[in-house]
């Protein structure tokens, strides 16, 4: 329990900098907030830029064999008729009659009360790390209460989906510790839906997407026609997918409105060559994650088991990160087979074959899924950036964002502001580095105070133009995460820039 | 009629070039198309990138006065309750009975034909350059079928918002050429509806956000209370915005889900300052459009008439443009007072004054508001970049995109493909280009029609690599635009790049 309550001091630490240095704000806030929906200020719509900026530069513009695309959120209804969304993207929802609160049933844990061989009551918990200990509490607690003698047998968690017809009415809901208010389970499609057209009956109805790689599935023919693509090939594509969340949770972790990052790789249907190229992105993923910044010890891989995948699906592999509420999947890495160039095949009628002109053979090809959050990789970056740390008596508050990353790369501070030409000099840069990178001006309060808040916001150097730049046109030059001071030319400067950030 | 007739070929020929090259697609194609989206393609999506990038590059990181800003499409629905919208952003919308088909009201033009002082009857026509002509003909056409003598009196077309309830019946409608079939007009709300949560009730209902400005009003004040900001100031976003258009048209210029540039400036409310500031916004907009390559000659300015602007609106100039299909607004620039900002008050009850530190006074400041499509801009930039040209008896098609704006910014050509020394030396170049812009690679073909393809996609400079580089370090850098040759050195290269990008 205490590592949970820490990790939650650290979420609220986070959530609290984001709010307040401008990262994230909740959306609709003065009208109180809109559940599962988040806003990126003037600080986080950088980060976030620059999160995009560096996959797609990485992804389809440093890579000869991967080719961008932009599609809509809004598409044709049949495409998620093929897709399977349909009929089958839903999460199963239980809602307390009482409370008026609605849980994924797959998220709330009961069990059975056994003392002695007889089944006393139930109890519930909503998942957690602490939630088996919670629940052994209960148990105990209903046991005293209702005096019963003998035997505590071990308390046995499952989910709500697994509980029988005859267990509904006998487990308490959460909220009101009380059985009898808790419905069946039932499926939710997580699908936004909306009419497109001025007529509003079953013909109009479309939904926004809860994904973006349908987008890239429906383009292929088009792409495959029009340029010059040859297997092995990818589309990749970054935009906003919608899913109507029954519980967002976990800041910006699970939200209604999100953004992703998907890439679907094209190959040739064999057995035995897939596994190389699957594990190939894997392993670009997790260097990739590394090279933004994402220290290696906070990630895992999760690897999953064959009786869990889809029946299409050949595997799937996620590389996690230790999130400050436990560690969580950041990035999918599936191997789809040709399931949905099958069904969109299917479904339109039009030809999803490719010839391949290396082997003079004509197939439907399988595809590699590596799939990312925007959202979920701000927080796990601002998550390993966030540091604490004492310096001389003081606690200085640290993002150590890479500098691809950091929303300034570098803070521009005349030494003081009452001396025009030191201003004017300082200015020069500024505007000189300003052509080219994001560059922050700060003239106001004390040096050392200024350096903190850009510790604080995580810009990699503060330049610091004092008398002496006027005499030998170097500036002072300090580290974010050494804190570190040099002297520096301009030219020196840029030639740092340009190696570390591009 | 035949001017109308050109551009319509114009139109086409670039709708075509968009597919044949992979920059726009229709949406959802394999499965027959869907009204009102489309699709960025491989080449599109950079392009439609690029402008983004530029426009946020200018407007946000290299003014010292404006924030950026990334909010969510769905919001709290009381925003659009204050901002208005939901009661008042609509459009009159026609039924035709007969045929099904929907138009918009004001795009409805009819007239009753007049014989001798006698109304024999009603003609109908479609807005469009030639829709006097047409009419008359049609009015002609109907006293010849009535045998009616005497003179025709002048046809004067009003749009059907305009007819009197006792006309509708009599008014053809467009697509049966009869009577009796059209509906009153009555208004559409183009917000498109969704439900967020599990309940689909009134309590439920949320919208996709018609314009991003209101993302920026509602987050106003957490910028103000967390940012570093002072009157004047500016927060600028870009993002998708969704308008449930009856009559969608003229390929990616009206559109059901297009893009938005928007910046809300903010300024203090006084009756003298906010003309000398609106006309400096003005001046920015059209200087920015001409800095990535819209020609001045094809743009034009449209002042809004006082008698059209809405109550609070003190001033709309809009920057228009010459599409194919006429000259049409591109870029609008309101002065729309505080309105907003007081709507979100009055609706939250938070307020939205600031202090403003130089005057020492309180206030809802008033804004200037320039709001630009990102869809047009691209449509009108490569309406603009279309050119074809009689080379040596041949067609050359070339884009003349401006540098920022290219898709790809070189292209790297070894002059043959079975020289290795050669194309290992082209690759060196071509990755270290690559490292920083997005760039081209092409060894197949002779090199006219290498350069022929590059001129169709808009990339400003091939550089080929040839024997004599082997020897003595330069290419050859052959000019899109002029079409001119010269030898050059790497160094030479990068800082043409360095110079005429970004």
């Amino acid at each position: 329990m205490a590592k949970a309550s820490q990790s939650q001091n650290t979420m609220e630490t986070i959530v609290a900098l984001c709010k307040r240095r401008g990262f994230i704000f909740p959306s609709s806030e003065i009208y109180g907030g809109y559940n599962g929906f988040f806003d990126y200020g003037p600080l986080g719509s950088e980060v976030k830029k620059n999160i995009k900026d560096a996959w797609w530069k990485d992804m389809v513009q440093r890579r000869d064999d991967i080719v961008g695309l932009d599609s809509t959120i809004i598409m044709h209804p049949d495409i998620w008729k093929a897709s399977g969304h349909i009929d089958g993207f839903s999460d199963p929802m239980v809602d307390c009659k009482v409370s008026k609160l609605r849980y994924r049933a797959d998220q709330l844990f009961f069990a059975p009360v056994i003392v002695a061989g007889e089944t006393i009551g139930y109890v519930s918990v909503l998942e957690d790390k602490g939630m088996q200990a919670d629940a052994e509490k209960q148990a105990e607690k209903l046991k005293r209460k209702l005096s019963k003698q003998g035997e505590l047998a071990p308390i046995e968690l499952k989910d709500y989906t697994q509980a029988k017809p005859e267990e509904y009415p006998l487990i308490p809901s959460p909220e009101t510790g009380e059985p009898g208010s808790l419905t069946p389970p039932r499926d939710f499609n997580l699908m936004f839906e909306t009419h497109v057209g001025a007529l509003r009956d079953e013909t109009s109805v479309a939904y926004l997407r809860p994904e973006t790689a349908q987008g890239i599935f429906q383009n292929y023919k088009n792409i495959v026609d029009t340029g010059r693509v040859k297997i092995p090939f990818g589309i990749a594509q970054i935009g906003k997918a919608f899913r109507n969340e029954i519980t967002p949770r976990n800041f910006i972790f699970r939200t209604r409105e999100f953004e992703q990052m998907e890439m679907e790789y094209f190959i040739a249907p064999d057995d035995d060559q897939w596994q190389s190229v699957h594990q190939e992105w894997i392993e670009w993923c997790q260097n990739w994650l590394k090279s933004i910044g994402l220290p290696e010890e906070l990630m895992g891989i999760d690897v999953h088991p064959q009786e869990k995948l889809a029946h299409y699906s050949r595997a799937c592999t996620d590389i996690t990160f230790q999130f400050p509420f436990g560690e969580q999947e950041l990035w999918g890495i599936a191997a789809r087979g040709n399931f949905d160039l099958t069904q969109h095949q299917e479904h339109s009628g039009k030809s999803m074959e490719i010839f391949d002109e290396a082997r003079k053979e004509k197939y439907i090809p399988h595809v590699i899924e590596p799939a990312l959050g925007v959202d979920r990789t701000f927080l796990a970056l601002i998550s390993a950036a966030y540091h604490e740390e004492d310096v001389e008596g003081e606690t200085r508050t640290v993002l150590k964002f890479h500098p691809r990353i950091a929303p300034y790369k570098v803070a521009v501070l005349p030494l003081v502001k009452n001396k025009p030409e030191l201003v004017e000099k300082a200015q020069v840069l500024y505007q000189k580095l300003q052509r080219r990178y994001n560059v922050f001006w700060d003239v106001s309060g004390a040096i050392g105070r200024r350096y903190r808040r850009q510790d604080e916001i995580g810009t990699p150097w503060c330049v610091t133009i004092d008398f002496d730049s006027l005499e030998d046109d170097t500036f002072t030059l300090r580290d974010r995460d050494t804190m570190e001071q040099k002297r520096i030319k301009e030219a020196e400067l840029f030639a740092l820039l340009d190696q570390q950030i591009d």
